[in-house]
């Protein structure tokens, strides 16, 4: 990751991690189950966000760089990896 | 939500706020990309099964009380809410 | 299902069936990938927001009377029933 | 897409529609809503598999003749592409 993208995800890590530490307290004072469910989805929407961040800064690197290249293996790798992704994100 | 679940909810979610701190090591650590999005996907899914279990517990509770209750409004809404669950949980 | 919950679930099983044929055609016609993947993804949709009609009448009809009944096992079966819906859509 | 891909896809469409018919009789005959919706989403995991394969096609060629090539614009919007495929199927 080049640097202003990896500086972006570390924010919004710790971002996620406070959010996650906010749902905690709620679950403790007995706040309402529907509105914590809402909370657990704004934490996985940040999360895609992120995906979506790291993905596109590895296409404009390391996919980029492999696909230039001259090696075939290196090439079908890096398709497998993406397809990899998109299959662990809808399953 | 009964003491039981309230308190496997909270073990989880102090289980993610470590994976998610892990995250960024991760990423300071300039791990691979792919590495880093399977990871987040793995929080996701930890995120998912605490929803189910909040979902079940309320189900159980909340929902059972308001449906045998007296008060149509009351039924009305929690059939909203569990529909609002679905909905942001499967745009 | 109500009557009117039915017909309008089978008009939008027909639309359905009228895209997935058009998406047929773009194919066989050579249309650029990133079209058909987004044709693909409305049909999704589409599908999704059926789902929520057919479940929002579920929970008025069938998950009402059970909860509201006398037999613990049919109240607990419903219940299992949804939450088994929620583990389908959100794997 | 390659002749082979593109005969994968326009059978697993042929399928689709079917299922979708299959479906439209289940309403019609009153069949239980939670079959109906277990079956919608049977149909979506076909869809989602076949815009893996439509992408694993794109992956191949498209995006990598474009990003092999010397325009830099064309090869940004390949990338643009399957970044937006990764937000409409991960919202």
């Amino acid at each position: 990751m080049n640097e202003q993208t990896k500086g972006g995800v570390i924010r919004r890590l710790q971002s996620v991690e406070g959010h996650v530490r906010g749902i905690q307290r709620m679950v403790e004072e007995d706040q309402y189950c529907i509105d914590v469910i809402k909370q657990i989805s704004a934490v996985q929407a940040a999360l895609t966000k992120m995906q979506q961040i790291i993905l596109d800064d590895h296409l404009h690197s390391c996919v980029t760089t492999a696909i230039r290249g001259d090696d075939p293996e290196r090439r079908e790798a890096v398709i497998d990896e993406i397809m990899g992704v998109f299959a662990i994100t809808n399953k």
